[in-house]
């Protein structure tokens, strides 16, 4: 924290803690007792999910600046709203933090939701702010599903589809391993691939409008790949009784990962293979495959009481997860 | 937390703890990356807010039960929708826990939220749940505001209206004091009054519907009693430009304030004035008077420098109401 001076929070008190909070992030939404959003198309259903970012669990001071942590909160939180074909319109922020936190930090979280949420003009309409013994963060996205079209559900995958991907895999997972390797963001080698690893666990970014893509191409089942590339493909088998079948070389690690393999000595599958985070798009089509998608792999009947998710037919070399408790 | 006996959510883990949290609060609408509200009726609008409660700050287990705070968590949600004269539909919980926390307090938690919800039919549709140093519930409140007529905010207050409220005044704040004079909710004594304050305090409710009431009434401005009765009032009139003049007699502290602040010594006309947390409809209207509101006072212009809500023309006794930080 020590980049961030001036005022703390307790110093400035709740008023000027929220106006600056709504000074780095504008809505005219926001200020009443609840946020309203505008009407909707007919037909239109509205999504929502939220998800939480701890003090030293989720994000850490020697890692991350407060504006990538914004960037991070958001990433994980749109992910899951496009992950079901849908669009982020706008978010909730709660926060409990420490009354010596600095005010700075606070506003730079702020630009960092903004800037995020800017191309798909989704606006802070809301939030509530405590005194906590941790810094906490909680966001809330809220999105639209237009139009009569399913949501990409994990239980609609179906024998004979191709399994699909949007995005990087594994590189959240090296650039955490580079950052536990090193004790901190600044001990880093001048190292482009190592920065540029690191800088995209601390604040990984969408592609705006990839879930309504899909959506559009007829897939057929959705997730995000945010607990491990083999943890959320079993989850998309177990949700819909199928099996899934991983070409090997599809998901082979690419340059920039062989490269931090080889400086740190570690398995660059490891990243690949369990590593979350990384918010792509994990899919199953039996239609054309959309636009920035690539195949990896197909699906089948499940049969026998082998594992649900094989590469090159058999058992991944690591499965582990991200687990929360 | 003795009374809550039996397995951790760190011995029985993240998956299970999630399964009880279902079980307790079901909705076909969680488990997916996102939850799919259902389409709306053209011209809808959605409406959103969400609120912390962390343990030690807005609870404490020597005071409520899990249950209670399931209730206090979702009523001062649904208040906020309510105040904007909106109807609540769904939920989505984060949950921040130390892993000691017993599974039975998790479960009970989502029951008194299941119970609270259910008279609007509003489901738990999503959630996240994460490893913390201090207990903290995140609850955000979903709502529907249907047809075209204008929402109820804060800055629409008029010269030349009546001044309403539906609900009780000062009962939460008395309740407070209680349980602070006692040290626990156990030690209070066998007095019928000073246990229902006490209880209100840990979980108060709301009557469904009075904000849907209220806007079809044509009121023109609402907010809920959260920060006390007097900050909620100066909120209304420093965003709408106007004065309000409070009639002091129709707030008098009622025959259970009396009897609590006979027993405590304490002034009740303190709990009236900066006690919130009763999350009654604070509103202004120049209509007639909504079904189940009662007139506490009327409008004017704004008129020199002095203080913006008066009580007979004078300046209340007390003003101050909570924050946060």
């Amino acid at each position: 924290m020590s980049r961030y001076t001036g005022p703390t929070v307790r110093e400035v008190g709740e008023a000027a803690t929220i106006q600056a909070i709504r000074r780095a992030a504008p809505s005219e939404l926001n200020g009443d007792d609840a946020a309203i959003l505008r009407p909707t198309a007919p037909n239109s259903r509205h999504v929502s999910c939220t998800d939480i970012l701890v003090l030293g669990r989720h994000f850490r001071p020697e890692y991350s600046t407060a504006y990538e942590v914004g960037v991070k909160a958001i990433t994980q939180n749109f992910a899951d709203i496009q992950a079901m074909g849908a669009r982020p319109t706008a978010t909730l922020l709660g926060l409990a933090i420490p009354g010596e936190t600095p005010l700075s930090w606070v506003s730079e979280l702020a630009e960092g939701i903004e800037a995020t949420a800017e191309p798909w003009a989704a606006e802070l309409v809301g939030g509530d702010i405590v005194q906590g013994k941790e810094l906490l963060i909680s966001i809330t996205a809220l999105g639209e599903l237009t139009g009569p079209a399913p949501a990409l559900r994990v239980n609609r995958a179906a024998p004979g589809q191709q399994v699909i991907v949007h995005g990087k895999l594994g590189h959240s997972a090296a650039g955490l391993d580079i950052l536990r390797h090193y004790g901190s963001r600044a001990a880093i080698p001048d190292d482009e691939i190592l920065q540029e690893l690191a800088a995209w666990h601390c604040a990984p970014t969408l592609v705006a409008g990839q879930g309504t893509v899909a959506r559009a191409a007829g897939v057929a089942s959705m997730t995000d790949n945010s607990d491990g590339l083999i943890s959320d493909l079993n989850h998309i088998a177990t949700s819909s009784g199928v099996s899934l079948d991983i070409d090997k070389e599809s998901i082979a690690p690419d340059e920039m990962l062989q490269h931090a393999a080889d400086v740190l000595q570690e398995d660059p599958w490891k990243w690949v293979l369990s590593g979350g985070e990384d918010h792509s798009l994990l899919a199953t089509t039996a239609a054309r495959i959309p636009t920035g998608f690539r195949r990896i792999g197909s699906t089948s009947s499940q049969t026998g009481s082998g594992p649900k998710v094989t590469i090159d037919r058999a058992t991944p070399a690591y499965t582990a997860g991200w687990s929360s408790l």
